[in-house]
């Protein structure tokens, strides 16, 4: 088996609130972070963009990782040029932003990143308390996922995520309490992709209840509640 | 959940010989059948090309799915331009053409891909008799993968590995049995992507090693046991 690096974790970075607040959490615990962040053919850039300046002003390495497969497979309104649709596909019950297994992908190619190292811990903001129409973002599969992956590339992962079972009111806590809420200056949210951010969009909506139900102030500046 | 389509399975169609015999395996039991192959900078394009006169010869469809994370990854000499190297990572024990969790994605692409079709059933030629340095090849693997994509994608997947306990010249005589060993003159085996096959690189000599066992001889042409 390869040789693992002690202390050392590699946190999927999108430049979002939730991963984030990972790499916060992974800050008090490991000495050497590695960042991945996932360039899969997300509309706004942007969002590569902050996370390489969350990574830079954590001071920690980020590599972004292409993945052409999920626009090649097509069906999916956050990867496409037009409008940003928000309905729900009537036989699956679920947004029509919905990637099967985009979660799935993304941790295993983490995975084979931290194989390369010799890292054996993953760290991802997934969370089935805002996401539970997201079945690749709940705790059960995460579990799977990890026995998968073990097997699969002989080696043992483990997948940490601190976000699962939180408010998006207890996230922003979790992030002010580490002493890291500074890093959001860097973030984005916003499904349209604007700086400052568009306020309305459900992305935006969702990261100004939980600040507002947190009662602290979103460095990236004051965002109206929906 | 998504509704079902019945008595119809997903492919993974890579253009070599288990593949083709998974093909055909899937002929004798599905009423319709789509294949999938992966352009994941492979060396040679003839694997793509291969693929596809396969698939049209058994008269199914085949979809190309790219895959460009693994090539950014690095590491595998069969994505890369440099000579064909055969040599073992002594760390791992691995082939140096390993690519770590590259079976979990694909069949985790392969999945998304059939769950847009509805379809449950995936087949695929990965085997643990030839190929026990691939951890992403063992029936272990198959098994924890089948639980996570269940759980991940939230459908009925059934992950069939037709060929995981035979040998080469079993896979040979499953195929003439099927009675499609014709679809061999399509197919693809040598490392170095020669047309006729090399006859040397390990990939022909195990290939012309099961057609000698068997007593059957290669539709593709004689290749010289190495």
């Amino acid at each position: 088996m390869r040789r693992v690096t002690p202390h050392a974790a590699v946190v999927l970075l999108s430049g979002g609130q939730d991963s984030t607040t990972c790499l916060a959490w992974a800050l008090e615990r490991y000495q050497r972070i590695e960042c991945v962040t996932f360039d899969y053919g997300q509309r706004h850039h942007v969002e590569l963009a902050a996370a390489a300046r969350i990574a830079a002003a954590a001071g920690v390495t980020q590599t972004v990782i292409p993945c052409d497969s999920f626009s090649a497979l097509g069906g999916n309104s956050l990867t496409g040029t037009t409008a940003v649709e928000t309905a729900v596909d009537l036989e699956t019950g679920l947004p029509n932003t919905f990637v099967p297994g985009r979660n799935l992908v993304f941790l295993t190619l983490a995975a084979a990143f931290a194989w390369q190292r010799g890292i054996t811990d993953i760290v991802t903001g997934v969370c089935q308390t805002d996401y539970s129409g997201y079945p690749d973002c709940r705790a059960d599969t995460m579990v799977a996922l990890e026995a998968a992956l073990r097997a699969g590339i002989d080696f043992p992962i483990n997948l940490h995520t601190p976000l699962m079972y939180l408010t998006k009111a207890e996230t922003v806590i979790m992030l002010r309490d580490l002493g890291h809420l500074d890093l959001l200056r860097q973030s984005h949210t916003c499904y349209n992709g604007q700086i400052p951010p568009c306020g309305t969009c459900p992305a935006c909506v969702l990261r100004a209840k939980g600040f507002a139900e947190a009662g602290i102030a979103d460095p990236l500046g004051a965002l109206p509640l929906g």
